[in-house]
């Protein structure tokens, strides 16, 4: 993630600007004001703004005059009954804005969130750099054989090679294409003078799929972390997981109490059903249960190993 | 809107207290900070938090690396552009939460905006003190008799009275009552020791609408000012614009390019359908229209004449 | 729930009336289209619209041409799969809308839920009926002594009849008062010539909280089903979940296989924290685990016993 | 658009199928069911299923027992009311779905749309058809030399034929090395048995953004109308813009009133700001006005002069 010389400037000449503020402030979180988090080959993810910190939970769901924090066991013990309780409307109170750099086919899914704000890029009224993705060696994954939109064993060899060779071809080609037929030149002129140019918002239809967009992107803490319990998640597609991944820690400086609940009571719980809890009931009680007479299906049976933690092999 | 003492306190700790910050800052806004722009009898409006200022409108328009401003004219003349072509998301960057004092009929109305979060203080868990909205002699307006949901003129004299009267007892003697059902002491003893006391999400109900509640409300700019479009309009019913032009000057301290945009391009500003602009345009050629041949109806004909200043003496 | 001559009348033709449709059509929710369920004293619910059936499920989440339905069994399938994943936007594809008569009391609770469009019958142009929800004796609960929240033991004798008398007598007065500030004779015409009458948006302020109003109230499956998690719940107050649970008679009618995965995934469904699951596999190892070494608080013990069912004293 | 002939049988088979309903049901779109409307090369536009009719909007605003409708006229001239004052919870009572299939740089624009529900094919699980869009010569526009986000004049001759050259082969070549990639034969079996087969999740961003996708697409009445005012704008890019004009039609057959309303008050209309009303009323009394001393900038000003019909050459 090379920043040009202006970028880099630009993000310095902000992070060393300062003001005095009565609001709530992250010591944590400044460090990383403006700061770019690397992603992918070229992707980025950096925190512009935000508003609020763990008090401001507490605050909420206490409608109080002062800053409503009480003593840091009572405050995070709070915090903790209202992620396990899903009370989430005082989570709605804290409010971050990043900036990203990512893949559009990444952006593509990231969109189906609807509870954010978003400002894109626009390619009808600017032109794309030729920036496209290329996954690592070890990202290079096979279509998984038993998960039809899963992944599988890494591809390798040859096959490797080749597939990176077309995507990096196709990518670099539709790209240069794309400027032929803009035919702007550095300076705005036109590259051939004959010719008059085809409208940015006809041209960019020629771009792939993994060339790189960027978008301002804001939220509220109780939308970032449902998206984050998906495309953290194991089964996210890896590419979206590297983001929410690095949003994570930004999430973790910002208001630690809330990221350990969040850890506690939903990435690292499980939803058992009513026929899963049955089954747990007579297992508890020393009974031995099959899958045959257990009333949940093979594929169902198979999570519920899982997530009791007697499939150790399991990989999921 | 007189305060506890121990609200006060809590208030003036939070002005008091100052941290260094990273982000984009509003001096004009932080002034106001925390404290109660009073609101009707018992109310008021208060700035908790926000997040951007004018700046964050361009940044967001442009995807900007650093803060995205350019000249002060160039950035107004970005934003008048983006309001005056409804490109409503780069509005959206900005964030702002208010706590709000308010009767409750008032709180029903407000909550049909769907797009903010919001945090009301629960009945069904604490007890609503002794409070409640009585209109000021020069509010208590008599029902219209040309406009089923609007006001005519002041009701006066004896029926004033009679009217203040009512809703006085009332609210009093439910207050009263409420406290009686729940059968709470000071220190959280009964009252009476014979008796249970009913629960506290039952016995509210025998509380009037013109009771205060409060709630931390939050919201994005482009919301806030489709809020304040409605609200803080001539047809919105008073006691809800009393709090909508509160708020008006809190954005007009936080975000002063997008304030003057609002007023010009919303607040002041006429839409025109089709039929009106036909007659609009056969009046600037110099024709003399009649409401008979004009293609609209009265009713139409009268808001049309009023958006364009021939009916000075309309009353809206 | 008596209804007028004329309500009747109205449902009555409508419910007469037939047409032709290429649409997905549920013989079943036909049968019970606008007919009213009672709820509460004077309350209803009843579907008037709906968009959708169980295959309109399958069908989005295949994106066919067709129906998209197969064998039942693979539908159901699918819609289990959908339901035990989370994958919510296929739920999403069918629309309900329901004419419903509540306490303004329970209103209030519901309009929380912001994923909806509703349409209030209006008090700033309509006058309210003399209707107020009073419980009926076994739901009048007093305080509960441990949850702040919540309802203990059954308010009796001498202090229910107490109770019923002011909620009664609070009611009707403000009503009567209500009319009397308002002025309006049956006819339009004023009661008392002498007397202008108060506006009817500011006469509303002096009724009570358990009068009655109605609204039209539309949302998807994805949200309705939500709605029903949190209020036909347990913990959820009586009053709403009597709503809740009419409702959820309407939704098995309406979509019986999404109706089954819904009461296996979600209302009979138990989340277990990533502590509790720790505890959990000690036992299921046969390991004896006591709180106090169990890593969760007092309170969070005491959930884990009832969720897997070692508690089964525990009222919650 | 061709469809197979599996596609085809599809949608005769449910347009074949006929039940009856207690529903609102409007026969001219009843005709159109299921029909896709062709748009663009490979696209189009169906619908799949409706919620409400022209009488749902009345019937909400009126919240009432039966169909709520009275004499067209007034009904007409309610919808007109709410649709003039943008009462727009009434509009949002009627519910309609779409089947879709369009190019992705489209879906890109369309998904902005936060207030919709979309399922769309899933190119992690299934693999796309070897079709894009190509432009047809007359919609092969240059760059707009003052319109930075615009169209300009036509790009014809030797140019157009490179244009189109170069979408077409690299649109093709990026879907044969997609296949490749993905190494699966018709049968699922592998192309090539010695290669194991990228996974589809991670082929797919090889591909153009002008390769078509689809998706099902439903929305309430209010948001579709929202939708289309922006993008049935002649402002719009052409190619999401014949999406918009193919729904238009759809909805004129739907709820008549309420789309005549529309193109009245939204799409014909003109909002004119407060210095822009005080330039008009200048004007309508005699004087006449130069943009120097208007109090308008000169975009503004050229923009005021096409709303009030004074600049009958301008192209917008």
């Amino acid at each position: 993630m090379p920043l040009a010389p202006d970028e880099a400037a630009a993000i310095e000449a902000q992070r060393a600007a300062r003001a005095e503020t009565r609001r709530a402030t992250v010591a944590a979180l400044e460090d990383m004001l403006y700061h770019p988090h690397p992603v992918l080959d070229h992707g980025f993810v950096r925190v512009i703004d935000y508003m609020g910190d763990d008090g401001a939970i507490v605050q909420a769901a206490r409608v109080s005059y002062g800053r409503g924090t009480r003593k840091v066991s009572e405050d995070e013990g709070l915090i903790r009954y209202l992620m396990r309780h899903r009370h989430t409307t005082p989570f709605e109170m804290c409010e971050i804005k990043y900036h990203v750099k990512l893949p559009i086919f990444v952006a593509r899914q990231w969109i189906r969130h609807r509870m954010a704000n978003v400002n894109e890029y626009s390619a009808r009224y600017s032109i794309l750099d030729r920036e496209f993705y290329l996954p690592a060696p070890e990202h290079l994954a096979a279509q998984s054989a038993t998960n039809r939109q899963g992944r599988g064993e890494i591809v390798e060899g040859d096959e490797a090679a080749l597939v990176l060779d077309l995507l990096r071809e196709d990518a670099a080609r539709c790209h240069d294409h794309y400027l032929a037929m803009l035919n702007e030149g550095e300076d705005g002129a036109p590259r051939d003078p004959a010719r008059r140019g085809l409208a940015r918002e006809l041209a960019r239809m020629n771009l792939t799929l993994n060339t790189y967009t960027q978008w301002y992107w804001k939220t509220d803490l109780h939308n970032l972390l449902h998206f984050l319990s998906l495309r953290a998640d194991a089964h996210a597609q890896y590419e979206i997981r590297a983001y929410a991944e690095a949003m994570l820690t930004t999430v973790e400086a910002w208001v630690p109490m809330a990221a350990r609940a969040f850890r506690d009571y939903r990435l690292g719980a499980v939803t058992l059903s009513a026929p899963m809890l049955a089954v747990l009931r007579r297992m508890l009680a020393g009974e031995r249960v099959e899958q045959a007479e257990s009333g949940l299906s093979k594929r169902e049976w198979a999570e519920f190993l899982v997530a009791i933690g007697q499939d150790r092999d399991a990989k999921f």
